[in-house]
């Protein structure tokens, strides 16, 4: 038997080209046999000066300085954009309309219209759609979801999610591309809210109904002369010219669900001392589920069925007996990283392509995501409640 | 020179009269020279039974089955309501007008209405009043109020409040009063959102805006045979004959303050494993501090000040050098319990009663936070924020 | 029916005069039947003004400067030993031949000698006695100890105690008796490793083979002007003479218990940061019990036996369903402080002695760990393992 | 500027191996401009299948089921060894006599005087040679390191080591290499006290004096009919054929360091729900530090510089502003795992390699903690303190 090697071409040599090179590069040390191999073929970036560097960096054979060299190679099996969000539908659209499969960083699109463009396209081509929601490959939180699914915990009731960064606080943090609307699409809500949504749906089932809040901090910031974005690493630029902020730093938003729960959302990355804290809490009739991914390989599972003067949560170190363990690690504790999570992403891709199932999440759910981030932000217009409106010829 | 001896006659001996009882006994041994010296001269309950056990157990010199008794002896010098909140307004109103100080149990009342009442009434009369809010006597609540005031987290932009409980989640628990709109007003609203509506009011100002969500898990429960109210400890009846709960079971809402700073508040009592797990987080633009109140000798800090390779959050153990801590014990991690917070909540009324100065917080405060109880409930129903109305005539 | 009222003689008013005033005034309210209630009937202090002062802040009836009036006084039942250890032979045995119920601070003596003399001497007089290590009537504390009695975590086969303060790090703190070997025979060691002394026989059984170091970190302290015992409460008076501190500030041992098992201790008083935390962890062949009294609601328990992909541990938060919580207060999580650490002993020593059984812990108890400590100290300078005598005569 | 390529070949594919490749596959991805490239060049294993394997797996070049082949291949520059400990001289002892640059795992060999010879032989060959005890790496021990160094914490005081596992608690568990003196050496003692012996060394100075204690509580296991280590992974196989263990399981130990410092460790492969429990607190005149593997984004400070009422322990979250925190992730929280713990012993070896200077840990330091370890097998035998001793020649 041999194991078939997948051609890969990554769009995007930033934090996210970095995570998906080591994933491409690890994946297999880990789930082996693998379902397939991936092959660092080529990356592309802005320049032939970045994109070369990338490729030794990161361990491409190729390099381009144009993404379309890439569509247009009969070699490449799947395309990888890890680029900002303005770039997505594009890029994506004409990778599927190649026949390529596609992975897409999220948000997958800067709005509802055109994240659905990119789903159509993505359908109409047959071929595997992945959006990059890599923080529900953490073994703890799929372990939230088999504890759910096989009704640990009973019906839920009420999902209450939050995603805390404090990285953009600093006035004089450069005005990146995550500042604008125009590239961005949104703030908070898109850049980070959406992961909180993922595991929303993920978790608890679709959402129907949100009712937000949304707020800015920082009205303008120095302009930066040039250079990736870098988050929290980014060097300050108190004297440079300033220019204007037009996203949210922070929303909020109470939800309700398609099953009957509900639940509410806080997203900012205005939380000083919070650095990552992504994390839920879910209350059923029989049970509760805590996570932060901040302590990452950890989750909490209070269970009413325990014996009256035992029950307590319990905080579940991940390991070999959970989702995913086998592969990783052979002993709990040793814990995984943000690696890990692209690494256990690219597995799934990778098993979607060599099986010809549909990946999970797909567009369809990155298009989902969008139409609820919309609705919030029509909400917070509004001051009241917002029915979710997924567009006709959706399947629910 | 001779400190003063205040007579007190408390109505009810449940679960408050206990805690009260035991202040009004040891709070003299922590804070000791006292202001004044707190007589346990009389107690009120419904049966003479009843009322003479409660005697004997709490060490009271005299008892009655008739709280207008005690609202007629000369010799007391305070009234202290610890009974089902619809009788608050009739006694707090006879106490009043007796020119009896008075200390009421929260809520101050089942509707801002009948709080309004109980308000006038108290101002009406010159004494001092107080509701008691006692969780903002945890010494590191009383922290956090200086560590806001002195600018140690700088502006406060988000306030989120939790008081997650679970004891009500078994549908076999009694039909006690707090799950009858008559009796209680509300549910999980005014038995425990109302803490942390004074936690939010005192430390980051006055709410001016919500927009909330209410729900109700069980909407029947067994009559209970009488007997007091026993929150988790009451013995389920499940083949007794059942009555319908009418009031909320878990709210969440939005808010906004008059500061400008925007918050959310989450309450239940169906909450699995969150006992008593009553604590804020609250992002300031140079720091953030997090409480809760089953870790409650501890604040936790987290100050942008602070060397960029040592920013964490700090876990401050209260004791001698923070509020209240001289006069507690000796060393931080000995700990305060429930009994702590109620004995200093009996030093403020003493030292204000002593001193002749306004009592914190009063009936003023106490009717403002059923204010905002009514406009949750409101928005509730409309889906939509509602503007607080404080009345006229409230000062702000 | 009535129930009886115990006289009790308290001598001393310091910390722990202040902690014993509070739980003979408390406890009847909790523990309801109570078995006995006790009457503060005198406190003695070294001087007329302390002692009446004491009287009017803790609520006795009488007072006064000579301890040996209340060895005298007929009317007294129980005489509370609440001075320095270097006070509570003299005093112990004085009231154990006047036929008076004793209650003794901890460490019992300064050495297992004083302490046997004490023991040989309340065995004589058939009178009860009881050592206050309070710290075991914590329910978390109660609650292991009922878990390890049913096999919960099995055969246990490592126990790890830590208490470490930090209060005497400043080396300006007085030189406090607790610095002197004359008043306080030893230093971390008797004042605060035998809790954890206690902890272990409580919890595992009988030690018998020690293995000790000592050290200590600060030579010399400014010897005060008068004043009480402060701890981390007292003035630092850097520029008075300094005399000599000639007791430990740090203990480690290792441990061989009867049964087995083996185990370990650290206790200090220069930890910083450590307030009071005082632990443990017990490895058995089923299971983990963890606790940490600076947490003092929470006891950690792993279960071997729960399902392999849901094992981790349980953080049981103490309530009405465990040791002494249908008396405390009725929710989990409303949490217990030092106090109640002290209401519950008291409860314990009124309850002996309405029913005329043995105390636990005795002075058995307390001398047995003065035979440990005495090992420890004997081994420290060894350099060696060292078999724990417990003399002739001892029942194990 | 062209950066230097080091071709590796790697012997063993279990666990290290695995980990090892990852980290030469990924170390160039987050060290970039990388201080030389590894060369995934050749992997060994025992069978050509197992060979063959392990190179698609790892992405090796080349593969070989005969090790020497590795240190006779002139394009080789650097042995990794990952495979038991009894075959750790042989291999390094020959690479080092063929002028390869070694890294080897962890314990250096089965006792100090085969690790001598070992340190020997590679100080004479004049390589670059280095003992793999990655976690050193993680950023927060790192950083410890850096904030003893800096005086955050002033002199240390009391260094209290943990390495507690529980994987080896099932009597069913497999024999392993790891159960074997003849293979391991040691059990708990060699496999992951040597860890704990690594920080106190790393972080506080020479260790030399010990007084230990070594526990077994399983004295027979299952033998295995082949196939890798698996640890915690590994199949039970109830009804196999037993043969004897012969190592420890667990092993206490008293400390006394070079500088004055005292300490202890607890490493145990017994102690039920701790998983990776790899942990150290240290306390000095100055402030305290507490860290724990299995949350190991996290280091705790406390200082006593802080103000007073603001005082607690603070938890750091590595990133960016820490120890190679600028090449992981931008943002804290995004957490690392066992993986970058590789990754950055790699880098560590590639720098040495290229800049031609010393690997810290060396031979030396591995060859000082098999004769710390080899002092705590004769004092829990003596049950007495032992002096360390390195041995004549040895810079100290």
């Amino acid at each position: 038997m041999h194991t078939r090697t997948v051609n890969v071409g990554v769009i995007g040599a930033g934090f996210m080209g970095k995570a998906h090179s080591l994933a491409y590069a690890a994946m297999p040390m880990f789930f082996w046999p693998a379902p397939a191999i991936p092959r660092r073929t080529v990356i592309a970036e802005v320049t032939d000066e970045l994109a070369r560097d990338a490729a030794a960096r990161f361990g491409y054979e190729r390099w381009t300085s144009d993404w379309r060299r890439i569509i247009d190679d009969p070699e490449i099996d799947v395309v990888d954009i890890a680029v900002p969000n303005d770039q997505h539908p594009a890029i994506a659209i004409a990778a599927a309309q190649a026949g390529k499969h596609v992975i897409c960083e999220k948000p997958l699109a800067r709005t509802a219209a055109e994240a659905r463009a990119m789903r159509d396209a993505a359908v109409a081509a047959g071929i595997v759609h992945m959006v990059a929601f890599n923080y529900r490959r953490t073994p703890a939180v799929a372990l939230a979801k088999s504890l759910i699914e096989d009704g640990t915990i009973g019906t839920v009731r009420n999902f209450r999610g939050t995603y805390l960064q404090d990285w953009s606080n600093d006035p004089d943090l450069p005005l990146s591309w995550r500042f604008q609307r125009d590239v961005a699409g949104s703030g908070a809500l898109g850049d980070i809210a959406t992961h909180v949504l993922d595991f929303a749906r993920y978790l608890v089932g679709e959402v129907v109904q949100v009712n937000g809040l949304m707020e800015r901090y920082i009205h303008d910031r120095p302009i930066p002369q040039g250079g990736a974005d870098q988050l929290a690493g980014a060097a300050k630029i108190a004297d440079a010219p300033r220019g204007p902020v037009d996203v949210d730093d922070e929303v909020l938003t109470m939800l309700r669900f398609a099953g009957g729960a509900v639940g509410s959302i806080e997203a900012t990355r205005h939380a000083h001392g919070r650095k990552n804290f992504l994390g839920f809490e879910i209350h059923g009739d029989r049970g509760t589920l805590v996570f932060d991914y901040e302590r990452r390989d950890e989750l909490q599972l209070y269970s009413a069925d325990d014996a009256a003067d035992r029950q307590g949560f319990r905080t579940i170190l991940t390991g070999p007996a959970h989702p995913y363990g086998e592969s990783l690690w052979p002993i709990p504790g040793l814990g995984v990283g943000y690696g890990e999570t692209k690494i256990i992403e690219c597995y799934e891709l990778m098993k979607a392509i060599a099986e010809g199932t549909p990946a999970d999440p797909s567009f369809e759910d990155g298009y989902r995501i969008t139409c609820i981030a919309d609705a919030i932000a029509v909400s917070a217009q509004a001051g009241t409640w917002v029915d979710v409106d997924f567009g006709e010829g959706s399947s629910s």
